[in-house]
């Protein structure tokens, strides 16, 4: 499976692609870090972002975008442009059929790491280790952006495991409900039927 | 001016268009809500946005376009899905090289009730009032989109001078700092010979 990995941010935003082979085996293809400087209009740091994302999405052909899920609690001041970017990322990949699959930064780090809440330099040494690099990723968007690559290899398939499971025991729950009620309906009808039956009578 | 005034979001997006007079005239040209189902995957929403983003630009050319600054404060669970809307619309603003402008909520409302902290109700109350429409907008997005547009009307000639009456400043105040640094480089200069004169006399 080729994964995009995507930091995303309007200053720095870390993409990077991730091959997964067999077990836990991950092979970094490519990684690169999109800037924009900060005194640019957000239109054109967006479509910097835009550009970049469809030329990745053109050249390399991922099967998934894995992108960090961004909560507005937390960093306030860049939450707002974190998502921005994020969303024209999520355009991109939308506009090619490339599903997007969104990963939160504990679980991210929970992956690479064993822990939820490792810092930016166990995450940057333990990507550099998993992905066999003679030197470590830089800046740590880069980093991050392997990072959540390689997450998505490792859970993705198992969530669309769950995901499908869900969806199949939610048709059957709909089947049984549907079922009931009209049992309960054919039920009803009968009785009623029979009541009338003996006003009838 | 031509003002695509958008109240942005996942859910219901506004999108007006209004254009603007002698005066404080303003004329509302057209006004609809571009809805996407919940239970939708993120990128297919953001390309629905998108691609309607992109029919009013292309249709309706504004002249710039007016969307709402979002606060990751207020309401923490949609904040973030509302920077991704407004995200695709200013990248297809950008694309187009129309510019983009921000107002804050309380900007909007103080612009068309006079009020900064103006319930949705008054503000739908005013919109209708200064666009002379027989009908009050419905929903409440789309009464923003419009109050939005309307707010640029008014205030966004004024941010423009503004904004180069800053520009202006500050080139001058560049300009004399570059002056006074070569004054100075001059004066040391000067100083120095006057020193390594005397020290060879």
């Amino acid at each position: 499976m080729r994964v995009m990995g995507v930091d995303p941010g309007l200053t720095r935003c870390g993409i990077a692609l991730v091959e997964s082979g067999r077990g836990r085996q991950v092979t970094a293809l490519d990684v690169d870090v999109v800037r924009t400087p900060s005194d640019m209009d957000l239109a054109e740091r967006l479509l910097a972002i835009y550009t970049a994302a469809c030329h990745w999405l053109d050249v390399h052909q991922p099967e998934v975008v894995a992108i960090e899920r961004v909560f507005a609690q937390n960093q306030v001041s860049t939450a707002m442009g974190t998502a921005q970017a994020g969303g024209v990322i999520a355009l991109a990949a939308g506009q090619r059929d490339v599903p997007v699959r969104f990963h939160t930064p504990s679980e991210v780090k929970a992956a690479v790491t064993g822990s939820g809440r490792a810092d930016k330099a166990q995450v940057t040494t333990m990507v550099t280790k998993i992905l066999g690099m003679q030197t470590k990723p830089r800046p740590a968007d880069a980093a991050d952006a392997l990072a959540l690559a390689i997450c998505h290899c490792w859970r993705g398939p198992m969530q669309e495991r769950m995901a499908q499971a869900q969806q199949q025991a939610d048709a059957l729950a709909r089947r049984h409900r549907a079922k009931v009620a009209s049992a309960r309906q054919v039920a009803s009808a009968t009785e009623q039927r029979a009541a009338t039956g003996q006003r009838g009578s």
